[in-house]
């Protein structure tokens, strides 16, 4: 479907005979954690929606709109074959009509991480989420946990708006090397995408040292840093261990903690996280 | 009520047995504007709930928060009369609990007339709406236009991320004297109550002359001041004459155009519109 009306007919229809309603917003470019995501949407609900839309706004100037992976056919066969009931696909101008001049911005837990870098990112994830909520009046969301900052985002959003949709977070979907899996990813050539699999073991070197007892953030950095150090081709931007739900930087580790990175190979700039002290 | 989950069960209640629901967010201290509002909800719908909050995000530093008018059993009892079915009456941490990050921003139009000199203002409105609006769920809003620029705000916020409401105006009360009612008109002593009629001899002016022909903003405005400069205790803020919808400077008039007045009196602040070309 290419508008909120047929969607909003569709849905209605649906709530009317007692459906819970599922959705699962993607950008496209679909690979198996999206898949898992839309798996886990079909497993907690009765219909499930799944919007494929590249929104402009999230990205910022000099940023990869022009060249974000489109994959339109394959990804309506892979949800053809998962068994979604609807696929929503707007134009920009469908989303952000003549005259469009609202935005939702959540403050706090947007200024760390990735929000020090993509400055107008969330602002652009919550405004689009806010509008396809409206739009696709959900029972159920589901989000992928490999983006753990737009998760925090998009839960105090709808906390806070009092959207009555339940948040679901997909775990991390990995390559057997253990990539976390990305769009992405196939911006890396392939020098970089065999050196890309030391972010995981960056990460993984963390969760060792915890259950060894390592507790002082800077400590664990060290070794991750030191880790993805041995790839020449790895430039990390971020490292850092911080509340799962505030994003405020966690000097010691007492409860969970999400330890997040982002690395560039070359431009392309990949993230990844682990809950330490689980 | 004081919590958003009773309201919520209520207006569920309400749509389950097909009720069509409205809605008149006020900040209380009512006067027969509020009424008038609450009057035409009560005439399109079956149901309406009126919001008494005053809520302090849409206050700048230096503003009235502190001694914002309140009138609490007064304005019950008003409301009773009327037949309203519920009042929402939250508290600050109802409306905003701890942690919350939120922020919901119309650009463009506000930035002309009060948005220029209350610079938070119109997104606190906006924010506070939109919590209102998902707990509530009207069919229709009832919003005065005395506030033109809330009421344009407002409305592109509920196109813009597709809130199912209807937002409908009630027109500007007045006093005998022509003085729009608002609860700051309170705030005036004898002598500038007295001349606070002055504002709307200034624009029935403006009415006036268009009737006659005239069309340049400009010459308008000189003859709106020099009515209103008629007053020794009025200082005009702004006086601007723009399109409706967009909030948009217009120099010459050739559709319907929005002629906005603020003028202090003392301390107090004082807003009034008329609609030119009509």
């Amino acid at each position: 479907m290419r508008t909120a009306e047929q969607v909003g007919k569709l849905v209605d229809r649906w709530r009317s005979a007692g459906r819970r309603i599922g959705f699962v917003p993607t950008m496209g470019a679909l690979h198996k954690g999206h898949l898992s995501l839309v798996s886990l949407a079909l497993r907690e609900a009765d219909r499930v929606v799944v919007s494929i839309f590249v929104n402009p706004t999230q990205f910022g100037s000099g940023e990869d709109l022009g060249s974000y992976p489109g994959a339109f056919n394959e990804d309506l066969a892979k949800l053809e074959k998962a068994g979604v009931h609807c696929v929503f696909s707007p134009s920009v101008d469908e989303v952000f009509p003549d005259g469009f001049s609202t935005s939702v911005n959540v403050s706090g837990l947007t200024e760390t991480l990735c929000g020090k870098y993509r400055l107008e990112h969330f602002n652009g994830v919550a405004t689009v989420c806010a509008i396809l909520f409206s739009i696709v009046k959900p029972d159920i969301a589901v989000f992928g946990r490999k983006d753990a900052q737009q998760l925090a985002v998009i839960r105090r959003m709808v906390d806070d708006l009092r959207f009555s949709i339940d948040i679901l977070a997909g775990e991390i979907i990995r390559e057997c090397d253990g990539l976390a899996m990305s769009s992405r990813n196939s911006y890396l050539n392939s020098s970089e995408r065999k050196q890309a699999s030391v972010i995981y073991r960056g990460l993984s070197r963390a969760t060792e040292l915890v259950s060894e007892g390592e507790r002082v953030a800077e400590r664990i950095y060290d070794a991750v840093r030191e880790v993805i150090g041995t790839a020449p081709l790895a430039t990390i931007q971020y490292l850092e261990l911080v509340d799962p739900v505030t994003m405020m930087p966690v000097e010691k580790l007492t409860t969970p903690a999400l330890l997040a990175v982002a690395v560039y190979f070359g431009h392309t700039r990949l993230i990844d996280n682990v809950i330490l002290n689980r």
